[in-house]
C-alpha cells in the first residue's frame, strides 16, 4: 500500500463504478457491488485490492493471487482464483492505469501562492494556480488556469504556459510557449541558447539563437532534460510526446505527436522526427536527419542517416535491425571458428 | 521574424555599414545605402532581410530567394536574384553571425540587483551587474563588471568571476574561478567534489577533493553540464572552449583552447585534451589519456587510448577512422556473402 | 597547496599520530615526531608534505620526490630518498585518503539557518543542521542531526533525511527517505515520477507512480543525477553505493551495497543490481534485468541480458569480456587480410 505520507487515496469504488471509469466490463459471475479499496501488483495484492494481468508471462502469479479483483484482457482459458472479481478490458494495462488514477488522482491546485514566491507584477497568473516557495515568475509571463509551479522553479520573461500544466521544482523556462496538461519534471531546462557558432581559431563566433521552444499539449519531459531554443526556426515538441530524464533536444529539432524517448537519449540540431516514433535509452540522432513516423530506434544506437517511416533500426552507425543482427551473427560464427584449434 | 516578446531588434543598417561591421565587401553593383531591417534564412527572407549562402547545397534556395540582401563567399558563377544586394566575405557564415549579433546584441547589464536576491555583505560585486530574483551570492564571492546572474542561481563561497560573464538560471558554482565573457547556461554545476575514493568492501573511503575548477575567458558551457573540481591539481577549461548540454567533465581534466564538445559527451578524470579538439555527441573519454591538439573524435565513440594530434578517431573502442571503416566494410561484405544461399 | 579560500587545513600532525589515525606503521628508522603540515602528490610535495606511493608505475617519481613523508605499501626494495619519513600501510591509497581527511575534514554543521531559507513550521529539523540561503523545506519534512542543505535546494513534503547528510545546492527531493552520512551533490533529482504509461495513439495514459525512493547510509550521488521513484515497489539504493554525475536510475531499480557507478550511466526500470557491482561510464542497463553481485560492466556497454555474479561484460549488446575481445580480434585479422592486395 502506497506510503500515506506521499500519496492520498480516494475510494473505495465498486467494481461496477470502476468498470464505467476505466471502460471495462464486469466479468460474468462477478458482483458489480464488490468493493475495492486500493490497487496493487498481483503478488502483493490482498482481498481488498485491484490488480491486473496484461502479460501472459504472469499468468502463474495471477492464478495464485490473493487480489480481490483483477483487470484482464478478453482471453479465454484463464483460471481465476475463486472469489476474484474480474473486469474485462481490451487493453488491461491502460484500464488498470485509469483505475490507479481514480484511486490516486493528481493533486488539485488550490490557488495557493506562497509568500516567498516572487511574481512580477506584470505577470498574468490564471485562476487557481499553485506557486510554491522560492518560485520566480518574471515580467510578462502568463500562466493559464490550475497550473502548479514547484519550489524554486523559474518562469522566465514573457514565457507563456497553458492550463493544468505542472512545472517541477528547480526547473527553468525561457523563450518558450508551453501547452495544456504538460508535465515538466524537476530540473528541466527549456529555451536556453542552442549550440550555434561559426568556428574560428581566433574565437568561435556566436550565432544569435533567435527562435523559441514550442511545447504542445499533454507533453511530459523528465528530470534534468534540456530543450534548446531554435536558431531562427523554433524547436517544437508535438502533442502527447513523452520524454524521459537527462535527454537533450538540440535547436530547431521538431518532434511530432505521441513520440516516446527514453532516458539519456539526444537529438542533434535541425533533425525532424515524425509521429509516434520510439527512441530507446542513450540513443543519439545526428543533426539534419528525417526520422519517419512510427520508426523505432533501439537503445544506444547512433543514427547517422534518415530512417524511413515504420522501420526498426539499431547499432552504431544505426542500420535496419535485420542487417545489424545478420552482421552480429556472422561475426559470432567467424569468431567461434577462429577459437577452434583444428581450423 | 523573431518573436518580439523574447528578442529586441536593433537597426536598420545599410549594406555599407554592415559591411564594415562584419568585415565584408559590398558586391559590385549593390547599393551601399540599401537598407536592411532584419536577418532570416534564405527560404524565409523577404525584401527587407539579410540572408546568407555558406553551403553550395543551398544554391538553389539562393537563386529563388526573396532576400533583399545576402552574404556570400568569393565564389564566381553565382546567379543572384535580380535586385538582391550582395555582401562578399571570406567566411560567409561567420560574417552572417556578426550581422545577426548587430541586429540582436546580447542584453546589456544595467546594474539591477533584485530585492529578493541574497548577496552576502562580504561579497564584492563589480559595477553594473544584474542579479536576478532568488539569486544567492555567498560570503567572499567576487564578480567583475557587467555580469548577469540568472534567477535562483548560486555563486558559492569565495568563488571569483571575471567581467561580462553570464551565469544561467538555477546554476550553482563552488570552488572555482571563472574568466571574462563566459556564458554558463541554466543548471550548470561547477566545482563540486570529483568522484574520488579508495574502494573498500567495508565502505569506500572518500579522498578529499582539494583542487578547484579554473575556467578561462570566452568559454560557453551548456545547460545541466557538470564540471567537477580537481582532487589536488585543478580542473581546467581553456579560453574559447565551447561545451554543449549535459556534458560531464571529471576531476583534474585539462582542456585546451578553442575545443568543441557536443551534447552528452563526457571526459573521465585526469585526461588532458589539447587545443581545438572536436568531440562529438555522446563520446566518452576514459581517464588519464592525452588527446592531441586538433584531434577529432566521432560521435558516440569510446576512447580508451591516447589520440595523436590531428587524427580523426571513431568507434568503441575508438580507433583511427579509416580502420573503423575498413572493419565496417569487411563485416558488411562477409555478412552479405553469408546471406547468399549458394555460397 | 590547496587554495585557502576554499579549503581549511588542520594540523600539523606528527608521523606517529598520523600512523594511529590512518592505521599504518611508522617505518623503521623514521622519527615518529617528524611533523607533517599538508598532503600533496609525489611530484608536488615538499619537505613538509605527506605523499603516497600506491602504484609501482610511480616508483621513479617516488625515488626523486622531495616529500618529507610518504605512505607506502609493504613492499621491499623501495629506495626512499634520504630523510623521507615512511608510513607503511596495507592499503596505501586508502591510508592516504584517511590522512587527507585528517588535514581537510568535512566542514562541521553549526546549526545556522539562513534567514532567507523557508522552513515550513511543520518540518522537524534535528540539532545543528545548516540550512543555507534560499532553501525550501516543505511541510512535514524531517531532518536528523548535523545535516547541511545547500543554497536553493528543496526538501519536499514529508521527505525524511537521516543524520550527517549533505544535500547539495539546487538539489530537489520528493517522495523519498534518505539515510545517514549521505552526500547528494548539486542538482540531483530524487523522487519524481518514473516513466510509466500505457502507450495509446490517442494519448499515452499515465500510470500513477505510487512508490518511493529509499537511499541507504553512506551513499554518494553525483551532480545532476536523477533517481525516479518506484511505480508501486520502491526504488532502492543500498548502503555505501557511490554514483557519479549525470546518472539516471529508473523506477523500481534496486541497487545493493557498495556499488560504483560512473558518470552518465543509466539503469532502466525494474532492473536489480547486486552488491559491489562496478558500472562504467555511459553504460546502459535495459529494464527488468538481474546483475549479479561483484559483476563489472565496461564503459559504454549496453546490457540487454542478465549478468551472472562476478563476471566482466562489455559491448553493445554486452557479452562476457573474452567473447568481446575474441570477436574484436577476429574482425581485426579479417580486415587486415582484406587490406592486403595479394590475398
Amino acid at each position: 500500500m502506497p506510503d500515506a505520507r506521499f500519496f492520498t487515496r480516494r475510494g473505495p469504488f465498486t467494481i461496477g463504478s470502476l468498470a464505467a471509469i476505466i471502460g471495462a466490463k464486469v466479468g460474468q459471475g462477478s458482483d458489480p457491488d464488490h468493493l475495492v479499496m486500493d490497487v496493487a501488483p498481483l503478488d502483493k495484492a490482498g482481498p481488498e485490492d485491484l490488480s491486473f494481468l496484461d502479460n501472459m508471462k504472469y499468468v502463474g502469479a495471477f492464478e495464485v493471487s490473493a487480489a480481490g479483483a483483477c483487470v484482464i484482457g478478453k482471453r479465454d482459458g484463464l483460471r481465476a482464483p475463486e472469489g476474484m472479481a474480474l473486469l474485462v478490458a481490451d487493453e488491461p494495462y491502460k484500464a488498470y492505469a485509469l483505475a490507479a488514477q481514480a484511486f490516486y488522482p493528481e493533486p488539485v491546485s488550490t490557488g495557493n501562492v506562497h509568500p516567498t514566491a516572487h511574481v512580477d507584477p506584470s505577470a498574468i497568473i490564471g485562476p487557481d494556480c499553485d506557486i510554491a516557495a522560492g518560485v520566480v515568475i518574471e515580467a510578462g509571463a502568463r500562466l493559464g488556469a490550475r497550473c502548479s509551479i514547484g519550489a524554486n522553479a523559474v518562469v522566465g520573461r514573457n514565457v507563456e504556459i497553458g492550463s493544468d500544466t505542472h512545472i517541477g521544482m528547480c526547473t527553468s523556462l525561457s523563450h518558450c510557449q508551453i501547452g495544456d496538461r504538460v508535465r515538466l519534471h524537476p530540473g528541466v531546462r527549456v529555451g536556453q541558447d542552442g549550440f550555434g557558432f561559426a568556428p574560428d581559431p581566433r574565437g568561435h563566433v556566436k550565432v544569435p539563437q533567435l527562435g523559441r521552444v514550442i511545447i504542445g499539449n499533454d507533453v511530459e519531459i523528465g528530470a534534468n532534460s534540456t530543450v534548446d531554443r531554435g536558431s531562427g526556426p523554433d524547436t517544437v515538441i508535438g502533442d502527447g510526446t513523452w520524454i524521459d530524464n537527462l535527454v537533450q533536444i538540440g535547436h530547431n529539432v521538431r518532434m511530432g505527436r505521441g513520440c516516446i524517448m527514453a532516458g539519456q537519449a539526444g537529438i542533434s540540431g535541425s533533425t525532424h522526427v515524425g509521429d509516434f516514433v520510439a527512441i530507446g535509452g542513450q540513443v543519439g540522432l545526428a543533426g539534419h536527419l528525417k526520422i519517419g513516423s512510427g520508426a523505432r530506434i533501439g537503445a544506444k544506437s547512433g543514427v547517422m542517416n534518415d530512417v524511413p517511416a515504420g522501420e526498426s533500426w539499431f547499432g552504431i552507425p544505426a542500420m535496419p535491425l535485420k542487417f545489424f543482427f545478420r552482421r552480429h551473427a556472422t561475426l559470432t560464427k567467424l569468431s567461434e571458428r577462429k577459437a577452434k584449434p583444428n581450423e
